[in-house]
């Protein structure tokens, strides 16, 4: 189709940002709307020069947008490329062939590797609504996808987006199935495994809902929004690295489904194993070891559970030729002191650095998945990776490596300080029985966190911890007296920290 | 909750039409959206005096809302009865506690009553997203609901919406499974069976996507748009009436379904017989004669799917105390001379005028259905229904009901004539061997129909027609000279009406 196609429109930014659902918006009144019969949610074909999207349409009745003006979601226009004033064609969409594979699998068929490949070549170019998507999400929930639609759509994920290749192996990795608040060993292992030899390239998330990602941890140490070409010369030169994955597109629609998924409440085993195992395979990872915390209220409940969700991990990461070992551990607390990037990045160097005061939990956890990645990888003999790793963190070597992948990603950064802070005084005398995460990451989000890197919450008295009345709690920093005042407001509605009789 | 229990924002319409789904628009930079930890696509609730609805927020990163102002789309706008300037509270939503439902049956669980209601009552409470509402209709879809869910799905959607009571009995109606272009044999069908004493309180939709609704074609005759009180009056004098189905909400899901459906392209039959008695039995209906087109391109595609379909919706409807009988007809081609609302009723009133040239499809299918409904509903003993119905038609009795009617509605209406006409000339000699629906449809459309009512198509010659090069194939009618040249441009480049030799 050339643009000559269809009628045209000129752009004019209305800049309404829908997440990852394209939108186009036209005047109601328009021709075209009346002669191609668009009605409001009509799924529209729109180009501009040799791209094309398929948008949702949202007609306008006011005047934000005259006669021959149109717009896009911010989200399209990316995708799109355009810049005020451009013109675009809108016209019919295609039908979207794959929809009948969704449809054959709500009728209760399998669907073959060809299938998922169709399937989801159309989500990765945009083709499927927000009600495409959570048909697809809904067919392929609970315990309707066998090992083989598991193992389908896993590849059908890798196949779908960018992989990275490296010339040497073992390609070491790791993910935490199910995060825990704090729980940001990330840092840590890539440096001691680095230490030890193996390569580690890190890719990591920013915050989407919570008050700091990997990502944004790590920012506050060095740059991390590296593109390819760089992130390989710092594996070249230090073999590890801790970058934002923003740049490479590994499982593109993993993000996808998890913001459906997310949606419905739904993480059926099937869904979350092509989920983690799509990401690492599309890195290029030969060797991988899952963090698995296992509590009431994380994500995986209970041993049982714990047993079927190792059993599917395994069985697909061999059918790619990844090793993989799963390593359970204490899912019932948060780890670590600080709630927001520089003071989570805080909490990180204080065990590089072998600090008084650096979270014990935080150090334990790292050392046990580093041993496992350190014998997984062949740099320790099985049984041995224990001692190495608290040897290199404990001798230096894992902190002059964590500077050194700092220097090679940018320049070591100071986390920021937050200007204001002020403390929370305990209302009563007694012990911490139960800190609310919910609510603590909501009081480091108010103060400013994550788009404030100094912003958050510096946690003083953990549970089991006695506290005389008036002492402080914890502290909130903030970037700006307002943020800190708005934080409070919240902070003496609530009761986040319980703290009762006893001693 | 009070209004004091959110933060406030200034209404600005921006006048953006999205259909069902509710969206509100605030600035990402807003105290609100960073304090809340509100994203784009967050679900938001949103108060205003003491009504609420639970809203999809879409971020705006430009000025088209300053700080402390927010828009709603329009269906939220109307929902809520807000104006320009009013102030509107936002804050997070409860949790949708019967999602666990839908979990539930995605998970291969049956639903009781009880959890239909609940999943009903959210959905028609607007509590739905697109993506909870696609993944309850997929769980639903295929051969997933047995037949006591298929009951409970329809008692939760009667319940869930308006219910008109009436205190004669029978009330008889009729429904057309999967229309038929053209197929407007309601108007007669009143008609006739009010002529005969029964009692026929007939609610009809406007077009969505068709040139022309019953609704449409109606209003061209007479006022179609009453009140529940009106429309009682009609029938306490008349035993009639057809009018549009807006001011009464029966089974409001329905309308919210068959959006999400008609997006999957899916209909199962379990849908489709909870759709269709839904709204009969909240109409208060008594007798059903259901009018089933079967044909390759119609939706019953054969005997078989007919004879499945015909067991589900006869089992259902016993249930409800629904006494229903089934009509099969040729689904092949479309009826009547006319497309567009004036069109359409210019061929109802010449069936019951019988006038010379009369659409005979029309007429027969009209008595066909007319002699089942009066046997249903004991106006005539089995098997002498047709020509009761016929001596009715042809006497003149109908079209002084159908008179009366219009005159009780609101006064009798002369269906507007279009000013502009111009014919569409054979470009050669022979016979008439197909007319594509959908394109015909389309060049209605683009003439001005339904907005226009009296723009529209009229077909001269049907398919088996023979014709001479030159001769007019049909007619495009239009209000305007733009828009009939629009028709045209569409006309000339497309194949509408397939013509072979032969004769």
């Amino acid at each position: 189709m050339s643009p000559a196609d269809g009628p045209t429109l000129r752009l004019k930014r209305l800049g309404i940002d829908t997440h990852q659902e394209a939108m186009l918006y036209m005047r109601r009144d328009s021709q075209i709307c009346r002669s191609e019969g668009f009605t409001a949610y009509s799924r529209v074909m729109v180009r501009f020069g040799n791209r094309s999207i398929v948008a949702t349409l949202n007609q306008v009745v006011t005047d934000i947008l005259d006669d021959g003006e149109a717009s896009l979601s911010e989200n399209a226009w990316a995708l799109l490329g355009v810049a005020d004033g451009d013109t675009i064609a809108v016209g019919h969409p295609p039908p979207v062939e794959s929809l009948s594979h969704v449809r054959a699998k709500l009728y209760g068929n399998r669907l073959d590797a060809a299938a998922m490949r169709a399937v989801l070549d159309d989500v990765v170019a945009g083709r499927y609504s927000d009600i495409h998507l959570a048909a697809f999400v809904s067919a392929c929930s609970g315990e309707n996808m066998d090992d083989d639609e598991i193992l389908s759509l896993t590849n059908a994920m890798v196949e779908t987006g960018d992989r990275l290749q490296w010339n040497r192996t073992p390609v070491v990795d790791k993910h935490c199935v199910g995060g825990l608040p704090g729980n940001r060993t990330t840092p840590i292992l890539v440096a001691i495994v680095a230490a030890c030899g193996l390569v580690m390239p890190k890719t990591s998330s920013r915050a989407i809902t919570s008050p700091a990602g990997t990502a944004d941890v790590m920012e506050t140490l060095a740059p991390v929004d590296l593109d390819l070409a760089t992130m390989r010369r710092v594996i070249e030169r230090e073999g590890g690295c801790i970058v934002w994955g923003g740049a490479v597109h590994l499982s593109p629609a993993d993000d996808i489904f998890i913001r459906v998924e997310r949606a419905l409440d739904i993480d059926s085993e099937g869904q979350l194993v092509a989920s983690v195992l799509s990401k690492k395979v599309a890195a290029g990872s030969t060797h991988l070891v899952l963090d698995m915390p296992i509590g009431p209220t994380a994500k995986v409940r209970g041993p049982q559970a714990a047993d079927r969700l190792e059993t599917l991990l395994l069985y697909t990461a061999k059918s790619f030729g990844l090793e993989a070992r799963v390593v359970r551990s204490d899912g019932t607390q948060p780890v670590g002191h600080g709630i927001g990037p520089s003071l989570e990045a805080r909490d990180v160097l204080a065990v590089l650095r072998g600090a008084p005061g650096a979270p014990a939990d935080l150090r334990a956890r790292s050392l046990t998945l580093a041993a496992a990645i350190l014998e997984l990888g062949g740099a320790a003999p099985a049984g041995e990776g224990a001692a190495l790793a608290a040897a290199v963190l404990d001798d230096g070597r894992a902190l002059r490596k964590f500077e050194a992948i700092c220097e090679a990603q940018g320049g070591m950064r100071t986390p920021p300080v937050a200007p204001y802070t002020r403390p929370v005084p305990a209302k009563r005398t007694g012990r911490v029985v139960a800190i609310d995460n919910r609510r603590i990451a909501r009081v480091a989000k108010l103060a400013g966190a994550p788009d404030d890197p100094a912003a958050g919450v510096e946690l003083h008295t953990p549970v089991g911890s006695r506290v005389e009345r008036g002492q402080p709690l914890m502290t909130v920093h903030s970037d700006a007296p307002g943020e800190l005042d708005y934080a409070f407001e919240y902070v003496a509605t609530d009761h986040i920290v319980q703290i009762e009789d006893g001693d």
